[in-house]
């Protein structure tokens, strides 16, 4: 299924009797719309403020913002100053970003298998060869991913990993798995892309160190290390505002200043002003109500999975996040299946095989469960489960 | 002069006692705050609004808005329909996307000498060649161009012009010029990137039609032309919300959708409505404001470039825009000038080396004249006008 193919069933979550497991945005009900209005009030209604806000700024993005972001990541184990801070244009302007700064045709990125479509959209772009990364270790060596990208004619410029609750998987990387990707990473000079854009949503169990909270470990200062973190508000605070961040070692940052300034100068003004306002006002109370919503929507899914499957059907059990990962029998497409199911049983996901950038999983596909409410997973999966039974 | 340096100088610009014709920024007192409030509020005051505003959205855009750039394109001469708009985050970012959609390392790009700084950043990622572009046809011929670009690996892919109030030269194409680049694009099966970044900003004589409108005009439908529009209202309105767009064949702006939809998801959804709010109520208002405190501003600087520069100096007339180009006397170095203009005389311009992709012409610089007031214009020329006849 192509990208444009899931736009076109995007569509379908307008059709009200349609119930979706198709989306991956938050829930509406939880935008801070009064924390909104009182950041544009702060920022509109004193003259000097407004013509900061209306204006042109610089490239790196809005000082108190990036210092609020730099204290948020002292929070997650990680010391910097603003100058490892870049503002982007929600995480997706990073990878984006980091692709053009890394990838030559030819060279070779490390995802996993599934991973994350729009990283793949964003990567494809500069035209990288994949490699599958096999977060467990499997029984791939630094040195067979080294011949194998040099044999395509470049080399492996970087690992992309969503560690925690990861779209689409709803898996997490424990200690052992991010301590050997560095490891990995240091073996073959090579980047790591470290995709949190579902951190902060953790429903239980203990928040495990960030890859780059690692590699400061090992290496004792973030501008020593080599793995660069993509952050996000899109999840926590508001998609619509577009402010995401990157925070890397201060060198990389510096390039990825140069290219911010050539893409689209900076981030809006504005916006930035405001995403700092909420940031300040009610980030902990934003993500909380966040996670007790979508606890409360995991559980129901994953009750109702347990109850509705048949025999063959398995699924992943995110500790937080937005998703869950379904694989069905062999013989079922999700293809197939979802065609089916929104004709016979006004139900939708997202097939599995848009998520592999190499060898595809056709028999997977992913719920969400951040947008539909707990009466339409419960009839949703009752029903996408009985039009498995008869496939 | 390279970017870096250009952006130390700008932080000159908050030093109080330093006249700067440097910026190319709107005059914050024309920033619409009371239209951008209501517009704010009437995004956020409703819930489903709100629920809008705050969330994802399509990469085209939001319909309203395109909706009214459509119409404000028809009223330009561009007969088209919201399918042949994008939004994108400022022009700069249509400026990244069109080079990236369309260069390949070694390819060639038709530039301006001088050009817009801000686009030759935007191609560079890509690696193009530049050719050098003569809006006054000049003795390059289509054969010329073409055979130069093949000798250098690639082809012509498109010419970029800005054809009003040009930055930094503050010239403006003539209809015969505007036709006479559709017929060289065409001998070259090139597009035209047609950056208007100034083009509302006329303070006198008649509107040229838009290379666009000469071009639908030839083919008689927009979905036949080669011409790519990009607007903004970071002139007219406000640069802070980081709202432009580009109008095209539809087919090219498939392509682009593709590529926002990669680069950064789609802009700032809330931004979008509250530019379609401020353009709904305050357009032509706050373009007239724009158009006489600027014209007063130039007529300041003509008059005192007039009054006090020596023999030797030459400078452009521009009819809008922000900019005025001046060429000083061989022996000048622009950027040794602004040196010994912000130690001796505390002015401060742009040096006009950085405008040029190809030969560099050092004895001309730019001077903006939408930031300093009319007395600071007046003492500013002064000043710098007794420093030449110091060298």
């Amino acid at each position: 299924m192509k990208a444009s193919e899931i736009r076109e069933l995007l569509k379908l979550l307008d059709q009200p009797d349609i119930i979706s497991f198709a989306g991956g945005i938050p829930d509406p009900s939880l935008f801070p719309v009064e924390a909104a209005k009182a950041a544009t009030n702060a920022a509109l209604s004193d003259p000097a403020k407004a013509a900061q806000a209306l204006q042109y700024s610089i490239s790196e993005g809005y000082v108190p913002l990036r210092r609020w972001i730099a204290a948020h990541m002292g929070r997650l184990g990680v010391a910097c100053t603003i100058d490892n801070i870049l503002i982007t244009n929600g995480s997706q302007q990073a990878l984006d970003f980091l692709a053009k700064v890394m990838i030559s045709p030819g060279d070779t990125a490390l995802v996993t298998a599934p991973t994350y479509l729009g990283a793949l959209q964003a990567f494809n772009g500069y035209e990288p060869r994949y490699d599958t990364l096999k977060i467990d270790g499997g029984n791939a060596t630094p040195a067979s991913y080294a011949e194998a990208a040099k044999a395509a004619g470049g080399r492996v410029k970087f690992a992309y990993v969503v560690p925690d609750f990861a779209n689409p998987s709803g898996e997490t990387m424990d200690v052992a798995a991010r301590d050997k990707l560095i490891d990995l990473a240091e073996d073959l000079d090579a980047a790591i892309i470290e995709d949190t854009a579902y951190e902060a949503l953790r429903f239980e169990g203990e928040a495990l160190p960030t890859i780059l909270s690692l590699d400061i470990a090992r290496h004792g200062h973030i501008d020593a290390t080599r793995t660069i973190y993509c952050g996000t508000f899109s999840k926590t605070l508001a998609p619509g505002y577009r402010v995401g961040w990157v925070c890397a070692a201060a060198p990389i940052i510096q390039k990825l200043v140069l290219v911010k300034q050539a893409s689209d100068l900076h981030s809006s003004t504005i916006n930035q002003m405001i995403m700092h306002g909420i940031a300040e006002a009610a980030y902990d109370t934003q993500v909380e109500a966040a996670k007790a919503l979508y606890k409360g929507r995991r559980d129901a899914l994953l009750a109702a999975l347990a109850r509705e499957m048949p025999a063959g059907v398995e699924w992943t059990k995110p500790e937080g996040g937005l998703f869950v990962w379904v694989t069905l029998p062999e013989h079922i497409d999700g293809a197939e299946l979802l065609a089916r199911a929104i004709a016979e049983e006004r139900v939708a996901f997202v097939p599995g095989a848009a998520f592999y950038a190499t060898e595809t999983r056709k028999n997977t596909l992913r719920l969400n469960f951040s947008s539909p409410t707990i009466p339409q997973i419960e009839t949703g999966i009752a029903r996408l489960a009985a039009l498995i039974r008869r496939m």
